[in-house]
């Protein structure tokens, strides 16, 4: 199938994830407005391009001269925010167009999302411009964060610098920016995101098929309410999924969704049936929320790509594993017992009586310590009927140990750094996937040290690549996700080879 | 129906969860086990009844004289916690007996999960014994919870001492202790937690029976794996959650988890087709995991018990509308649109454009003064469509303003006591509840300030009577579990009263 690409060549967006010289144009010198805050959070990225900001009041902003007129901005410019009262948009994004600006994005609110006739005139004026070669990203959105180049969300001075592989389109910006702090602490890193709102111009297929092709993009998470061509984006969905894989949330499968969906972005809704077949048929992830979506990307980065089957379970308790066990099989995995000589020498390792070696290995008591912790894992992983092992921590065990133990705090008592160390060794030891669940139970206001400590944990895993789940089930999931999408196109290479024969 | 309530009359009950006089069997001087850990939690919850812990070598512990013999302890016992090696527990459980103990509860493993026949045959002699007018809870659990008496679970020196109307049942120790965890900070307080283990003697039913019965005891909780008679235990949920709701969690409902419950308590599973159709049959909630127990369990603490209709969302972000409308109509609830007038009173009071008044109610940013919340919260309360609120608010966007507002702490510039005496005073102008919910995407070690301002809140709230949760979806969930119990049972008494006519 061939694109017509020539509507949005590449070295458009290029200039627009990268520009080396952008105006902020709506940039007033006091107050809490889009374009000063714009303007801040670039600057507090460390956005190191040239920035134009424009006010026909003149003056400056944080030590940057402010341009009475677009005009006045000397020479050509790569990309604009544009933050200004709907009406006079139309004008701005014109003037954009003749400095050659590959693209804007349009923060503000007021177009088609009012439903009212000079909304609606507004944003056919937008596409109008935009036809004439100025891309347009939004309106009413919260724009473009790419961490390579600096430019970030409108909430958005506090994201990280380093970029990743995870692309992020969404047509909520709410989404987007809760996203990319999720990405932050959860270890997920990016390579854009766009939160492209409205999607005047630029939408779901064009930005799809582009992130399909953007070599620095290796897993790609969506969350649409509705698309405006569906039979092209189904195709550029399949072919991209062949390719890396995509994570979809479809807002508003049911009802009363579907009539939220109308009110929101006006979007054609489509029923739960035909979204799941469909996305089942391109081979895209769907995801049931936010959390999903993170938790899949998080795996997807960690894991190699690969058909998953058996998982072994260390942690404590039995309900643990039925629910593990609940879970698994909707993804096609499975806890199975592990071998006979294997439980052997694990029972040999564990307390008695209480502990279970069959799996879930069951430690009994939440002070096992790590290096025992390592040899389970390790023990574990010599089973051939295991894929990858999931670890859970309950960390909060030790408070209750704390005055027994007659310790001031509990970071003297928790093996933080051992545990680590322990689950570190025994990937390199057996060569197979360690993922990490570090629950938090107890969340009171006495007890923010425990919070403290499963972040440490958790940021120092990151560092080594291992993956932190704050919920087994949820970690099940990403897992099975990964596992679903590797295995299906496996089966789909071979079935394309063997129909080639 | 008539019940033998002989065979376990509620005065036993009384003296298991209120004893006076309790023996601690098997209470090392030194080291970390079973018995020395229960002393050590009981004596750090405060329990002020008589104490006698035992053990063969003397002795003190903690400043209490250790009895060599269950025989020297002067006069009845009300109630024993065993922690024994399996092999010594006929014997000790026969002299608890013999002490007229009303019961006693098994902590230590090693009898008929172990699978073998010596675990088997030790577990059936703990059953004769019982059978003579001992009551038992376990072996292998964590025992009972109650916050009245004192009596703790074995890991839970830290538990609360303000009882409350929650009871929770369950076949598994860890559930227990961490929902126990859970109640305290999410405002939850317990009446009674049994954790029966292998439920050797005590089991689902009896107990569901006498907290059904239980005036302290307001809203009952469980986590079951199998039952060992169904017909009977279905009457009782039946009957018991016609008096007060009955929230049940059914581990093990797909085949690998059946096979999981097989092994881990060898309970009868059950398809999970057969459990859905029973338990809307018995009006008990299903609750698919222990976050949906502790939402639902804290929305029938803080709600009225009403059938609820129209929703209203005051937040921000029209993904989050989209999310509520899907989840909402699950459970038969609306977000309906606000009445024209009362919408244009909203949209006055609102940054424009990019707020909505329609419902959701997006207020466009995330720093909307609270004496605006509350007007919005008050107006909507006002539209006889709207039976309950929920105020969606993202506290970790202040981080994002520190700098540009030139604070230091977070704490100086997020509004917590203005924001709660919003809610607060709407509640009471209007007379509708009003849900918070918190969600925090920001868990970065630098932004622990957002999580203690996030905990303060809720504890504030709870003090209050106002339920917190940290996700919309969830809260969305609890209401739905409440507003359907409560339908449910109206239409149920209503055809009662016609059928007696």
């Amino acid at each position: 199938m061939k694109h017509n690409r020539d509507a949005a060549p590449y070295s458009s967006f290029e200039r627009i994830f990268n520009p080396r010289k952008l105006a902020i144009v709506g940039v007033t010198t006091t107050g809490f407005g889009f374009g000063r805050g714009i303007l801040h959070s670039i600057l507090a990225m460390g956005y190191d391009g040239e920035i134009y900001p424009v006010n026909p009041k003149g003056g400056e902003c944080n030590g940057i001269p402010i341009y009475r007129e677009i005009d006045d901005i000397p020479g050509d410019i790569d990309f604009a925010i544009i933050a200004l009262p709907a009406g006079l948009f139309p004008d701005a994004l014109e003037k954009c167009r003749q400095k050659n600006a590959a693209g804007a994005e349009i923060l503000s609110a007021g177009f088609k999302e009012t439903g009212t006739p000079e909304g609606i005139e507004l944003e056919a004026r937008v596409r109008e411009i935009a036809s004439r070669g100025i891309r347009v990203i939004g309106p009413n959105c919260f724009g473009i964060y790419c961490p390579e180049s600096g430019i970030t969300l409108l909430p958005g001075p506090e994201l990280s610098r380093k970029s990743g592989p995870v692309a992020f389109l969404s047509q909520s910006g709410g989404m987007t920016i809760d996203f990319a702090h999720l990405g932050q602490w959860m270890g997920i890193h990016f390579s854009k995101m766009i939160s492209f709102g409205n999607g005047a111009d630029l939408r779901e297929t064009e930005m799809l098929r582009y992130l399909g092709d953007d070599p620095l993009t290796g897993v790609i998470a969506m969350y649409v309410e509705g698309v405006h061509n569906g039979r092209e984006f189904f195709s550029t969905l399949s072919e991209v999924s062949s390719k890396k894989p995509v994570i979809l949330l479809k807002g508003g499968l049911s009802d009363a969704g579907q009539r939220a969906v109308a009110s929101h972005t006006a979007s054609l809704g489509g029923s739960r049936t035909i979204w799941e077949s469909v996305l089942r048929q391109c081979n895209a992830i769907q995801a049931s929320d936010l959390n999903d979506i993170a938790d899949t990307c998080l795996a997807f980065c960690t894991l190699l790509r690969r058909p998953y089957h058996g998982i072994a379970l260390v942690g404590g308790g039995g309900a643990l594993g039925v629910a593990a066990a609940d879970i698994a099989e909707n993804f096609g995995l499975s806890i199975p017992a592990l071998r006979d000589d294997i439980q052997s020498q694990i029972e040999s390792l564990l307390p008695r009586p209480g502990s279970s070696a069959a799996n879930p290995v069951d430690v009994a008591n939440p002070y096992v310590a790590p290096e025992i912790l390592n040899k389970v894992l390790t023990l574990a992983a010599h089973d051939s009927a295991i894929d990858i092992i999931i670890l859970v921590q309950l960390l909060y065990h030790y408070k209750a140990l704390l005055r027994m133990a007659g310790a001031a705090r509990l970071r003297d008592i928790v093996p933080t750094v051992q545990l680590i160390d322990a689950v570190d060794s025994a990937i390199k030891e057996c060569g197979k996937p360690v993922v990490m669940v570090l629950p938090n139970p107890k969340q009171d206001t006495n007890s923010i040290e425990i919070e403290e400590i499963i972040r440490e944990v958790r940021e120092e895993c990151i560092q080594r690549g291992i993956p932190v789940y704050a919920d087994m089930a949820n970690s099940i999931r990403a897992i099975g996700n990964v596992s679903r999408y590797c295995a299906r196109r496996e089966s789909r290479s071979a079935c394309c080879a063997s129909a080639a024969q």
